[in-house]
């Protein structure tokens, strides 16, 4: 297997390399971290990712979890890793003081998970989930409750995890029908069934503490009637001992990869013993729920990003030392080049690197509005960018990871198709995430539907001027003036698609407007990678400037690095960026086809 | 598992409605093989697949082949299975008389590997194997060799393969080193190493036969010196009786999927006694395996249409009877309905069926050149249009197919995931083929380097004349009008790039020109596509018309599978043809970064 997983110099780059309204070569928002501090944790999390869970990233696949007397066994693996993120603090990390925790921005969070996930994804989530849940606790808990669970969960001894979905209602929450009967005080008897549940069950902790949806006895029907509970698997009876709390494990999912954890299906009250604690006020859980949720489709891109920067690189170290064929130009019998050589493998390479550095910054930009907005909540302008950014932050990442991850199979031509290297299994790996937390479908209805329009358009405004102030950035750079074209001109395009679907809805009303509204979210997140490209090409472009300027001699290395910088960017504008030629042409299609074509002509 | 895995009324539809130079109501081509007995044969068929290679269709996936002591386990069920397609005359149904066959039309073989392909890929390579390396030897090899070979084939007792790949060449043929030292008359001693060998051994069979390059001792260097050998497992003794012949399994690949066929790797010459017979001329090899290399190719496509066939039917049935959700404009509690209702669903669906229907019909259409061809090998212009959709046919449906068998998946969310539905299965199966019979790379250099300059343009220019023909047509039908103006425009747009890519060759060479020839590919397969479904949507139609005004009652269910296929043009007309636009400038891009970037900017 490839040695390396990821690339540390670009991660930093990447992380400093922000740009918009809020400058960032020693940004605010990071708060007391320097880039020295910076480095030594990233350094850390790196040298954990590859002693303790990079090891296992087949063996987690391979030998995946299993059933057994309504117990699901993980590799072994997990609890020592768990305990040592507990230790170590890594899970805390987010938390306050109190929490023995540091208060670490998200931005950093995010590269820590980051880190985590290109080295083993299915081993990164344990701790994501748990931290999650542990922050529900935390913001809308009462005390008693955060006292009982934050400490152990943050420890690693207990497991966290969201339990939304059901058999019925899937991505239709307000159809949820888990019943809670109020007992005394915060107490509720829980009955229902769940599915889809992450790392639901399992025996590399002592607990699982499940942030579960129901709806109270009595309540309103559709989304305003659902509570938030946390149900844990074990309850401490009378004496503080942990007792069983009546859920039961009804199945292990076997999926197509992400197989390292386990995800169940779960039977709450079979017994009429199952007691949840109601958390917050009632009828508000799916409020709660979505406040975490725009972080939480941050974490499934940012999964995204870095299973399919995995896959690349095990594909660049693949094209550079495999020899086959000889150009076009060469004598017959000259000797076989190495595969990078060739420009259609080339072009597999850029291709990758443009989604995967691309979706990476969009994520660490999200990551900054977030950070901003932790310290100020009022700042209602990074709070609509946050809103506007996410389903693209989500989607841009998963749905290019597929193409991103497939084209990593293709550089190694049949042996990418077998299990002698890893990048099958990241492909495989890769395929959940534009399904969970929210499908694309759902996505594309969230941006158009609600994000586009809320407060009369003013989040598309705000991007719009972070966008422009990256173009007048980098007009300082004249190798960029293509560029800055491209980008002035593609947002011009994307406003009058914008205008366009806005009067059809006023024609045809809503049914109309959003019958593409997965192209328009495609279509939006080409224009926002491209965004990133550029800030990042302005970037590369000011280092090469003052580092051929300055006092020390340039280290050749990194400005290869900075020039590749360029070069990808360039692979964007020139291959990814047309995209929005056909995407604009489909989406002022008058037939609306997906609307129109009636069921009963789907047959045969 | 959904029933349903293909439609026999789509096949049939599609295989009637030929259009361009050759029209086709009753095709000559086909022979005497009238509408009626085509039914017969088909119905045989999906009986056939129904019963002997559906039901195994998982279990050979999650039971995948075994190597133990050196033999190839394979599910119990291939072997009964063989039997039957032999005793029945599947196998041989496309040779002549003299070997029990029928002589049936290359698009009617076509038509019945589909149907076995949608059952259960796997299970249908086996077979299609075997047909290509008799075909080789009927075509190549001596009477002795064929006497000795093609009966225990053709009777599904013994195994053909094609050994072409090595560790080290790889794609790149030209280099491969299998030695061949001459013995007496036909006989040589072989000595060599062959990878990726797909079906290269299993004990469902009594002898495997290998229709295998090598390399005679003292051959010229390069492709010129490749010759072509029968190299069986066992070969007769002087008694009459199957001995070892040195072939060696050397490993077996674990693979993404397409599990249910062993793929090899192969050693000869272990003990040096592994005898193989030349096959023709010496030095002829690759060009025997080259006139054999359409074929395989058009087959490659069809499994992939066929994969993703099966897949969009099982996601069609989930569509129709999952409900969930509620339309943006319905009442709150309102009942959830079934999820097809969904525009981003539809689309999805709309997708599938473009992709999955317009490959169909591309092969289809390769079928009957290849059918005219036979009858009279000096059609020329047939010969140029086979060679220049060939690339096309093999990659649009194998890239495409990926897309759209991940579509699939997503219809189903979570579940399309899970194994408890099959879409994850093609998913998996239908990665290889992109990879096999040449990477879509190659396809992209055979395209554009070979395909489109030979005999001075020729092909691209009876290419045009064919579409021209379709478009002149459709024009009878006013509904069609929007089409035929786009498809007009867009072949305008490829004789432009392919103009401008000229102009480019000269100016700056061959490989400046081939740089981004996957990409002219992509474009190229999107035109023709959208030319398939011009002349499907002109056959439909027609249908609707004459039904309308005929005698009988017009048939409902017809009616609107037709509206359908109007609806399904639409959406690729669309949907799908715009994205050239975008290509288009791609590919006018002077940049040409996959060319430009140094290896050495591919630094982290």
């Amino acid at each position: 297997m490839a040695d390396k997983f990821m690339s540390m110099r670009n991660l930093k780059f990447t992380l400093f390399s922000r740009k918009g309204k809020y400058p960032s070569d020693n940004p605010d928002y990071l708060k007391d971290h320097t880039p020295k501090t910076i480095d030594m944790v990233f350094k850390a999390a790196a040298e954990l990712a590859r002693k303790a869970m990079h090891p296992m990233f087949e063996e987690m696949d391979r030998y995946s979890p299993t059933l057994e007397n309504g117990h699901v066994h993980v590799h072994e693996g997990v609890r020592p890793m768990l305990e040592t993120l507990g230790q170590d603090g890594w899970i805390a990390a987010g938390f306050p003081e109190k929490w023995e925790g540091e208060n670490m921005p998200s931005s950093l969070l995010l590269c820590i998970n980051f880190i985590f996930a290109t080295a083993n994804y299915s081993a990164s989530v344990y701790a994501g989930l748990t931290m999650g849940a542990a922050k529900l606790i935390l913001n809308f808990g009462s005390t008693q409750l955060q006292d009982t669970c934050i400490p152990p969960m943050l420890s690693g001894k207990w497991q966290g995890t969201m339990a939304l979905t059901e058999p019925e209602a899937g991505t239709s929450l307000g159809d949820l029908c888990t019943e809670a009967i109020p007992m005394e005080d915060e107490k509720y008897k829980i009955n229902g069934e769940k599915i889809f549940i992450s790392t639901g069950d399992h025996d590399a902790v002592d607990n699982v503490v499940h942030l579960m949806l129901a709806r109270i006895k009595g309540a309103p029907a559709g989304a305003k009637g659902i509570s938030l509970f946390v149900v844990p698997k074990l309850r401490f009876d009378d004496n503080g001992d942990l007792i069983g709390n009546d859920v039961i494990v009804t199945q292990l999912f076997h999926k197509l990869g992400y197989r390292g954890a386990p995800i169940t299906g779960l039977r709450m009250g079979e017994n009429n013993n199952c007691i949840g604690w109601l958390v917050g006020k009632k009828h508000k859980g799916l409020s709660y729920m979505f406040q975490m949720m725009n972080n939480a489709r941050l974490e499934v891109g940012m999964g995204a990003a870095a299973i399919a920067t995995a896959a690349y690189h095990a594909a660049l170290d693949y094209c550079r030392s495999r020899h086959q064929g000889r150009k076009v130009t060469a004598a017959k019998d000259s000797k076989p080049i190495p595969i990078i050589q060739h420009p259609d493998v080339k072009r597999m390479l850029l291709f990758q690197r443009a989604v995967v550095e691309g979706s990476l910054s969009l994520i660490l930009q999200c990551g900054m509005y977030e950070d901003i907005l932790g310290s100020n909540p009022a700042n209602k302008d990074c709070h609509l960018l946050l809103e506007i950014l996410t389903p693209i932050a989500k989607t841009y990442p998963s749905e290019m990871g597929i193409l991103s991850t497939s084209a990593a199979i293709q550089c190694f031509g049949g042996y990418g198709y077998c299990d002698d290297f890893p990048v099958e299994q990241h492909f495989r790996d890769m395929r959940i995430h534009t399904i969970h937390e929210g499908t694309t479908g759902i996505q594309g209805l969230d941006l158009l539907g609600r994000k586009i329009v809320m407060e009369n358009g003013r989040a598309l405004i705000l991007l719009k001027q972070e966008m422009e102030e990256s173009i007048q950035a980098a007009k300082l750079h004249k190798n960029l003036d293509a560029m800055t074209q491209d980008l002035t001109q593609a947002m011009a395009i994307l406003e009058k698609t914008t205008k366009d679907l806005g009067a059809l809805a006023m024609e045809k009303g809503p049914e109309a407007y959003l019958a593409d509204a997965s192209l328009y979210l495609e279509m939006f997140g080409i224009l926002v990678i491209a965004w990133q490209w550029l800030t990042m090409a302005d970037a590369a472009s000011y280092a090469i400037k003052t580092k051929s300027q300055g006092q020390t001699k340039p280290n050749k290395k990194e400005i290869l690095f900075y020039e590749g910088k360029l070069h990808v960017a360039q692979y964007f504008f020139s291959h990814e960026l047309p995209k929005i030629k056909g995407l604009s042409k489909t989406l002022a299609d008058k037939t609306q086809v997906t609307l129109t074509m009636p069921d009963a002509c789907f047959t045969d």
